[in-house]
Order: structure tokens, then C-alpha cells, then sequence
């Protein structure tokens, strides 16, 4: 019998234990599952014969050593900063491991140990980062294989809302972690390059340089700039592309309307509001705009970001209830992102029968024999109900198939790894689409170049 | 003989060091000046038989102690991270210390051990902290002692060009550290209080809500706010004013042409550029511009932040040669920031015939007998030469003045102070004006109250 310790039982775990309990016997599993919160674990469990609930403190060397020493593979779902530590433990007793995070620094630099030790280390196999790096580089390697010469590589994800869940004027719910997408594009410019040319995108302009996908059976989507595209130059092989870009997308709309907080500094995290419990929603927003004895804090509000009369985004804002006298943010010491959060929880949230959505994105074009080719590959995946969402899927289900994967043989490489192998994408991509999760791919000839419009995001 | 030990002999200890030196024989004093640059001492000297040049590494304890210990009073232009240690052997030896800098919490708890050691620990006696404080309390302490009750407190200073050296579209040059003038405004939201109100403004909105101020003789300007205004409330002991505004002036015009770096990104000096040695101005500016093929920067530019032909911004912009084919940034590893300074110190440097201007305004509104009063207050310094500017003048003169005083017993109070009381304030702005540091006053009846138009900055 072969022993797997997942660590962490929160709601990313869902999928990723549901399938290692269904393997279990096939396969001559026990699947131990360690959480502080003991009845998390039981409840994810469902008293399985082959689980064992367990419950301390995984940050603590000396209760976590002696469960990783026992076990054959574990996978860690902790959050990304304990990974290493895992990591260390792994090494000494020559246990292979699996996280969903992006390498650290000092995660590369365990590659020659966990090489010497015999075990693989696999990261970034979740969805983003994780089904994007197997599904792009699987299309990648294929053009490589024929001769062909990548020359624009663009991929966006988005977790959103399922279609028959999606009820409201944003096209958005929270399907995942709220601060997340309160703060996303925070903290630095997006990177990208376009025909050779490097280009950057700060925060105050990110919201507005979108670029519109046009999914057949799936409607219109917009993509605004990841701050990394670059990074996935090196790890694609890609060095010399003149093209790549990254994002995350949202239904079309959304991003023009959520500039409106960003323009008026709403999503800002970095200070504390006076007086934010006993702020109403309508005086939050006030406090970003000019005084006025007289006028309303309505037409301040179009007047300073020149939002016209007939603008549909206005509507958006109204439906959040932005201008209410009554609601309350309630919230001692609140960063304006902390309030904003708040706000948007109150009508973001999903109703218990609400479904969400996880959408990828790639597009290629690349030179075969002098001409220009375009390969778009999309996916979407919706989830079940709400432990068994889109995104725990997503994420939970690659990490578990490369579970049985490596404990079976099917992967034998070692050292510091992501899923950017074939070894490793092509029997995870297989096993993938017998969840629902697979990949349309669509030939396009010749190429749709860059034209003579400006490209918003570019 | 007195000695007096000033730690630092750059630019802005010029003034200081020659008010000290004109004074010293009828005062009975010794200057010793220390700087790890001793030619540069040397030449602030000019031999004068009551100076004395050192050159040790100031930050060294135990090269330091020796001098602070033989001094009657030391005077610290180092930067402000290093007062700490300063203070702390004055307090040893029983020295009083002045410094410039903002008083830090470090620099706040040593009240208590100066009050005991029978010294004065006086700061922010420059000229912004240092003339504001002691020009602005003067009429806040008027006011007070006719039982008026002040509601508004608005005050800007400006570092800018002379008049007779104003001879470029942006009505601006460098006359203080280029970087600061660069981040300006960066790092958090400007937050200060109107009519009872908070008010928040983020970075990207900062040079777009500008107050307009104009002067009878000096022309017009325009405020942008500083960070930090709602500080000042507790130092004025003003908890209970509904307005309270601080900001910095530039010529008018300044700011909505400034703000096109900022929409751009141009500012940032968070990351590193690619190619930054190599670029051009135009391709710096295209980096942050969508791409396309056939488009000019100069059209794209004006589509992406809406700038009308007629602008007359445009001027600024072209006058700066950013579209520049030639001119090369130079510089390696430079981020944004960086770069966008290497171009405007091409076109923003004092030549050596120009001078500075240091303007400083404020405005009280106060009520007296159920009525609404106003004063303007302001000041404008023009500069000698390049050496005794007028911003080394503000920031030098006060200092020196209150280092006599001290020594000769007209301000005798102790411990951790800044410049807000009656004692330091009076003689110190009396001597000022002999130097032609002087303030203008008017009274207004009735106050000019904010009416219906909206309050741009507010």
C-alpha cells in the first residue's frame, strides 16, 4: 500500500481529495489528510475507508517530519511561502512532492538535492499556473515539431460565473478569493513585448487597454495585462518571440466600469480610512470626490471621470448600491480596498445554487514555410455546485492525476519541475478531459495579423 | 568663545555657513565645519579666521563625539535617518542641537532626556518645515488671542525658477533635487479634511485637482496637495478645524502637462526598463503607448490621453523633445523614473546665470463676532546666485538665526521643539526680514467662502 499526505483540506482540496479517495482501492492508496481544523478534514473524507483525518499544526517541524517520513507522496496546499520548508523535509526522506504554487527562488535551488534524492518535486500544477503551461506547451512543442516559428503567443484565464448563474449587470461574482481581485494588477507595471518592442501598462491605465476575445458558444470575453508575461519567455523556450502576452479575463464591460474604483482611488490598500465604521457607502465614495456644498455625489462622480448620461457602466454602479445613505461599511480601520470589498461582497457573493466558471485562452501564430498560421485553443469548465467548483477542479485535478502519475511509474522525472513536459502534459491533458476539462482547438488560414488599428492592449 | 559644530557643508549650508561666519566675531564664536568633502569646506570657509575646516566621516561615533563634546551647540544638515545618533551625544555632553528635518517618533521620545540634560533640541527649522510653521502660527496665534476661531488652514509652498529666469514653456527648472520633484506626490493617497470631510486623493488623480492662487505681483499659480496635511492639525493644536489643506506650488499649467507622465507610467521607479541604455526618448515614450504598425507616437499619444491639437500642453511636451530620434537615454538598468529625468535635466537645468524662487502661501479663514474673516499671507524669495539661492537661504537663514539666539539666551526653552511658539517664532521672522524674507498680509471682509462651483482640489 502506497501512503499520500495532502496537507491542507481548505476549499481548493475538494476535487483533489475526491479523486484520491475514488482511486484509493484501485490504486492501494491511504490518502492522510492533515488540516488544523479537524472536522474540515472529516467532512472532506466522508469517512472513506481509506482516508485518515488528521489535525496539528503543519508549520511545526516536529509534528509534520514523521508524517512526511511515512508517507510515498505528498501534496502540499499550503500557502506558497511553507512550500520550501515541505520541501526540505521531502529531500531527507526521499518523499516525492506536489505543489500548485509558482517556484520561489529557493524552491529552483533544491533542484540538484531533490535530483540526488530521487524525487521529483512538481509545482504549478493547478490551472493558473498548471493547465495553461500543459496546454500551451503542448500546441508549442507541436508547431516546434513541424518547423514551424512561433511568433505571437498571447494566453488569458479568468474564474468567473457560470452563464446560467450569471445574473447580474457586471457578469461577476467572487468565485475565489475576494482581496485577490480587489488588489489585482497592484504593485507594479504589466510587462509584456509586442513585435520586438517592450511596453508597459501601469495600474492607472490597465483597466482600459483590454483586449476583446470573441469565443464562439461562449459570448464575449476582455483580457487585461498579467504583470509577468515575460517570465514565460524563458520558461516556454521561447527567448527570441517577438510577441507574448498574458491576462485575465473578465465579461466584456467589466474592466471600463471597475477602472471607476480604480480611477478614484477605491481599491487602494495602503492607508486607513477615518471614520470607515461608521462611513456610509454613499459617504465612502464621497471622500474620494471634490467638495460641493450643493451638488450631488452623483454628478461629481460623472463629472470627474466624465461619464456620460446614457453610459451603461453608470447602471453597473447603481446596482452595487454605491450611492446608498443607509448601508454602513462597518468595518473598524478599513483600507478604502477593505471597504470596497465589503461592498461588493454584499451583491458578488455566489447564492448557494450558483455555479462558477474557469475559461482559458491561447492564441499562437507562427511562420510555416513563409506563411503565417493562427491556432486558437480554448477551454471552459464549470463547476458542480459550490465545494465542487470550476476552480477547485481545476486546480485539485491535475495535482491528483500527477499523484497517481509518479506513484505508478507514468512520470519518472525527478528534480525541481513544472508541467511543461511531455512526459508529464500529455497523460494529465488525456485523463483531464474525461472531467469536462478539455480544449477546442481551431486552425485559422492565413493568420489574422496586426492590422492597421491600434491594439488596445498592446 | 562659543563654538558652534556644523556637520555638513553642502548646498544647503552655504547661507547657514555665511551668516554664521558674518557673525562670528561680534558674537565671539568658532565655526568648525566638518565634511567628509574638505575642499568643499575650504571653499565655504574662504579662510575666515573664526572658521575651522574638518574632514572625518561624521557618521563614525568615535570621530564625531570628541567635536560634539568641545561644542556649545551643533548644527546637523546630514540626512534626517542620522539626527538620532546627533542628539543622542548632545544629550551626553549637554550640547544644544539644531536640524532641519522633520522631528522623527525616534527623535520624539528624547524629549524627556533633553529636557533633563538642560538642552534644546530645535527642528524643522528650515523652510518648509521651518518659515511655514513659524509664519503660519504667528497668525494662528493672532487670531486665537482675539477669541477668533479659525476654519480654514490652507498652505502651499513652491520651490521654482526666478521670474527673470523664467524662459521655458513649463515655467519651471530644477532648483532642488531633481528625483524628489520626479516621485513627487508617489508612495500613498494624499488625504486631508474640507468642511468636517475627508478627502483621498490617489496618485493618478493629484496634478488634475489643483487649486489656482493668484498673487497681485507674482502671477498665477496652482497648488497640488501634499500627503501629510491632516499632521499638522495636531501640531497647530487644531483638532477641531473642518478644513485643513497643505500643498505644493507650480507655475499654472504645470501640472495637467505633468500629469501626462503620470497617466503614461513615465514616473515609476519601481522597475527596471529593458534596453534603457540603448533607447531613444521616442521609443521610451512609444514603451508605454499601444503598439501599431503604421500610427505615429505623436498620434497615439494624443488618442491615449485625449490631448486636442490646440492644447497648448502639447507645446511642453515637444519643447522637451520626447519624440526625439536622436537623443539617447543612456543610462543602464534605469527605471522609468530615472530615464524620464535624464530627459527633462536636459531642458530643466539652472543655467549659470539663473536664479530661484522660494513662493510660500497661506490662507486662514476665521470667525469673529458671528462674521467670516480671511487672510492671505505670502512670501517670495528670489535667489542671489547659484551658491546662495534662495532655497539655501530659506533653509539656511533660520537655522543660523536661531543658533545666536540660542547662544545668546533669546530662546531659552529645552527639549524636543519646532519652531510653533511665540518665543522662537517672533525674533526669528523679525531677523528674517532683514534678509528680505518677508510676508505679505491682507485681510479680506468678508471671507470668501467656498460657494457653489465645485473646490478642484477638494
Amino acid at each position: 500500500m502506497k501512503t499520500i499526505l495532502v496537507i491542507g483540506a481548505g476549499l481548493s482540496s475538494s476535487s483533489l481529495i475526491r479523486y484520491l479517495l475514488q482511486n484509493a482501492e484501485q490504486e492501494n492508496w491511504q490518502i492522510r489528510v492533515v488540516d488544523q481544523n479537524l472536522e474540515l478534514v472529516k467532512r472532506k473524507l466522508n469517512n472513506h475507508s481509506r482516508g485518515v483525518a488528521l489535525s496539528f499544526n503543519a508549520l511545526n517541524s516536529d509534528e509534520r517530519r514523521p508524517e512526511i517520513q511515512r508517507a510515498d507522496l505528498v501534496i502540499s496546499m499550503l500557502p506558497a511561502q511553507f512550500h520550501v520548508e515541505v520541501a526540505k523535509d521531502c529531500i531527507d526522506f526521499q518523499t516525492n512532492l506536489i505543489t500548485p504554487s509558482y517556484v520561489s527562488p529557493e524552491m529552483n535551488e533544491l533542484n540538484d538535492l531533490a535530483t540526488r534524492a530521487g524525487i521529483l518535486i512538481l509545482n504549478e500544477i493547478g490551472v493558473d499556473p498548471g493547465i495553461d503551461h500543459m496546454s500551451a506547451k503542448k500546441i508549442i512543442d507541436e508547431i516546434e515539431r513541424n518547423n514551424g516559428k512561433l511568433t505571437i503567443f498571447e494566453s488569458f484565464t479568468g474564474g468567473l460565473i457560470a452563464p446560467e448563474s450569471d445574473d447580474n449587470p457586471w457578469n461577476y461574482k467572487f468565485t475565489w478569493n475576494p482581496r485577490n481581485v480587489i488588489l489585482a494588477g497592484q504593485g507594479g507595471a504589466a510587462k509584456f513585448i509586442q513585435e520586438g518592442k517592450y511596453k508597459y501598462i501601469p495600474y492607472n491605465k490597465l483597466f482600459r487597454r483590454t483586449e476583446i476575445i470573441e469565443l464562439d458558444d461562449l459570448g464575449r470575453f476582455e483580457g487585461y495585462a498579467n504583470r509577468d508575461s515575460l517570465r514565460y519567455r524563458s520558461i516556454y523556450n521561447l527567448d527570441d518571440i517577438p510577441t507574448i502576452y498574458r491576462g485575465t479575463l473578465r465579461r466584456k464591460g467589466f474592466c471600463r466600469a471597475w477602472d471607476v474604483f480604480v480611477q478614484l482611488g477605491a481599491t487602494d490598500d495602503s492607508y486607513i480610512l477615518d471614520d470607515s465604521e461608521t462611513m456610509t457607502y454613499r459617504e465612502f465614495f464621497n471622500s474620494f470626490l471634490p467638495y460641493n456644498e450643493h451638488d450631488s455625489i452623483e454628478l461629481k462622480l460623472r463629472h470627474y471621470l466624465k461619464i456620460d448620461l446614457d453610459d451603461l457602466l453608470w447602471d453597473k454602479l447603481v446596482w452595487l448600491d454605491i450611492f446608498s445613505r443607509d448601508k454602513v461599511i462597518g468595518i473598524k480601520n478599513a483600507t478604502p480596498a477593505q471597504a470596497l470589498q465589503k461592498i461588493l461582497e454584499d451583491k458578488w457573493t455566489l447564492k448557494d445554487d450558483d455555479k462558477d466558471m474557469i475559461v482559458m485562452y491561447h492564441k499562437f501564430v507562427y511562420i510555416l514555410d513563409g506563411q503565417h498560421h493562427e491556432i486558437i485553443s480554448y477551454m471552459a469548465n464549470i463547476g458542480e455546485d459550490r465545494t465542487y467548483t470550476a476552480m477547485s477542479n481545476t486546480v485539485g485535478l491535475p495535482a491528483a492525476i500527477c499523484a497517481k502519475m509518479i506513484l505508478n511509474g507514468t512520470i519518472s522525472m525527478k528534480g525541481v519541475q513544472i508541467p511543461i513536459h511531455q512526459e508529464i502534459y500529455e497523460p494529465v491533458l488525456k485523463e483531464l478531459e474525461s472531467y469536462g476539462i478539455s480544449f477546442e482547438e481551431k486552425k485559422i488560414f492565413p493568420a489574422r495579423l496586426y492590422g492597421n488599428d491600434l491594439q488596445p492592449w498592446s
